[in-house]
């Protein structure tokens, strides 16, 4: 296998990004993926109970077809508790997309993040989409992942090439995360695409497990966001033959579970304010769920958070985490090591000494510039 | 009823509290409350999985016991994950306490606040207590509530006085809060005497009644502590017929309510770093279980913690804690309403509109004083 820490395109994939005037700062604010064929799709939501527009018009369109086409993508507005007005404008950016490209409008989806409450300036996005439309192109991508940033100070991608039955597979991912991270579930933006024939089941699968142990393991702030989706387009460029069970999928769910731990660390690298990138692994807890539990009280106490952040050694504060998590454990048995603090990178092992299951989560430090970051941001 | 913003103890209450050098400021840091008679004990304690020794201790004597006449606090250090000799020194702090007042030991509970996991330093509490024994008095409430202070930057202190069948009873509070502040339950020290005659079952009744509508409806943080506990004394010197129903006790709950209420209130406004405080009013939710659940998902939510703070408009915010607080809700009947936000005090009004359920969470906001303190902590 063969990595590469930034986007490289799978056969047929294309894209482009520019600033159509969503964003004050005159950075690109809308992007669009397309595959040059029609492609398998595999999608992930948030749990929120308040779901924004687009997902409710992505969720429509892959009931609707059985095959996608392309992602439209705007930063700067979630278009989010914006009513059936969102929804209509979620709907025309498809319909927008698709007269552009000569493809139906069920094989859009539609993904926004940004400000919530505020109605999309729809008008902006679609006359944008011709030019968008005409970008498209493998280099492309440059722009496109910059375009669905918010507060996010760096671009994420990553790439990885594998050979299946002799044939060279891409998969590669863009994400946006920052603030507003939490699990469940996809606690950002994903974006995933690969030439891989693989059937829509298998994939689903596949995309269900890569992101449970990596986007459904990292938390900035502990707050789920109402907009997050991780979309995945097969095409089948590639000529492997089809992948159509878990056995076949082996070493394609190697690769995406990679693309997906990969860009998921970038988002927590990159969490707002962050200063450090902490790793909770929590071992011999009782079940895998109590182990993510435990880990994740541990990495959404803003008094850990702020221990850490000062390289201050208040062990107690993990502790009493732990305790408030509800997961099994006994004080007696319960045992935790904590990695040099005054280093970029934490580690904090946990081993509640209950079982054999175990987890890791990956979060961020709290500090005085995530609030400057939040008390400003609007 | 006549409610004071002080201490004002009870009948046959006498308190005391001096620095006996836990605290390297020189501050208070012990604490002795003794009520002249046994009185009859109610207490309420942290649901964290990890239970300081004194816990241990205090519901050790509460079993061995049915009446209780002294309580010992210390600050400066929990005597949490200090394994079995936290729980010996523990003992033995009641012991020495017991031997100066001429008590049984398990007459006497147990309370301690401070570092987690950092032995006791028992030798000097020890030495301390004959003296702390001979200061009881009256006006040794000014300094016991000083004692029992962490990172408050005030004393929090609440007296009612009621009329009980033409007897005069009195109530008072005292506690401390500010960092590791959430529910369940009770989110901080409190002790509370009455010389109230009360049947244990109807003081236990109507303490868990005030403390889930008080302490338990507080969260400066979200991160539940090892160490909390409420205990309330009642010794019946103020001469009513004894209540033994719930129906003889509605004035003396009310009172008891608001004495906790406003204590909760107290400690949310010296919430560690807070400079605003926050009310949320949840109404219109299936159960009050859920009216909860959506107002302490708003309530710990930093992103609106942060944008109050910045008093920065920034309402998605709370759609999205609601959304993600699992309570049942609808887009379409969701309701919000947020008072004007440059105040020190702020009220968000939320109406799910599902049932007719309701519930008022008070909280903090979230400010770089906060990461600050717990920075620099330890």
């Amino acid at each position: 296998m063969k990595l590469l820490k930034s986007s490289y395109l799978p056969k047929g994939f294309i894209a482009s990004g520019l600033h159509c005037g969503l964003k004050k700062s005159g950075n690109p604010d809308l992007a669009l993926f397309c595959s040059e064929i029609p492609a398998r799709a595999a999608c992930l939501f948030t749990l929120n109970k308040i779901q924004a527009a687009p997902i409710t018009v992505s969720r429509k369109h892959l009931k609707a077809s059985g095959s996608h086409q392309a992602i439209i993508v705007n930063s700067g507005n979630a278009n989010c508790f914006t009513g059936s007005r969102g929804v209509s404008d979620a709907l025309g950016t498809a319909g927008a997309v698709a007269d552009c490209l000569g493809i139906k409008s069920k094989s859009v989806l539609v993904s926004s993040t940004g400000i919530i409450g505020r109605p999309l300036q729809v008008d902006k996005i679609k006359k944008a989409i011709p030019k968008l439309a005409r970008s498209l192109s493998v280099k492309g991508i440059k722009q496109a992942k910059r375009a669905i940033l918010t507060t996010d100070t760096s671009t994420k991608a990553f790439s990885a090439k594998i050979k299946i039955s002799g044939r060279a597979v891409t998969i590669c991912g863009v994400a946006k995360g920052s603030g507003m991270i939490s699990p469940d579930m996809a606690t950002m933006l994903g974006f995933i695409f690969t030439d891989a024939d693989i059937s829509k089941g298998i994939l689903a699968k596949a995309l269900k497990e890569a992101v449970d142990q990596s986007f459904n393991c990292i938390t900035v702030d502990g707050c789920m966001s109402t907009n997050d989706m991780v979309i995945m387009l097969a095409n089948g460029l590639a000529g492997n033959p089809l992948i159509n069970s878990d056995k076949k999928a082996l070493s394609f769910k190697k690769g995406l579970s990679l693309v997906c731990l990969e860009l998921a660390k970038m988002i927590v690298k990159d969490g707002e304010g962050a200063s450090k990138f902490i790793q909770i692994k929590v071992s011999g807890a009782k079940t895998q769920g109590e182990a993510k539990r435990a880990g994740l009280a541990v990495a959404n106490s803003n008094l850990v958070k702020t221990a850490i952040y000062a390289a201050n050694p208040n062990f107690g504060r993990i502790i009493a985490a732990c305790g408030a998590s509800g997961a099994a454990l006994d004080e007696k048995k319960l045992k935790v090591k904590v990695s040099p603090l005054k280093r970029k990178g934490v580690v904090i092992e946990i081993n509640l000494n209950q079982g054999n299951s175990s987890s890791i989560i990956y979060t961020s430090d709290l500090t005085p510039k995530y609030i400057k970051i939040n008390a400003e941001y609007s």
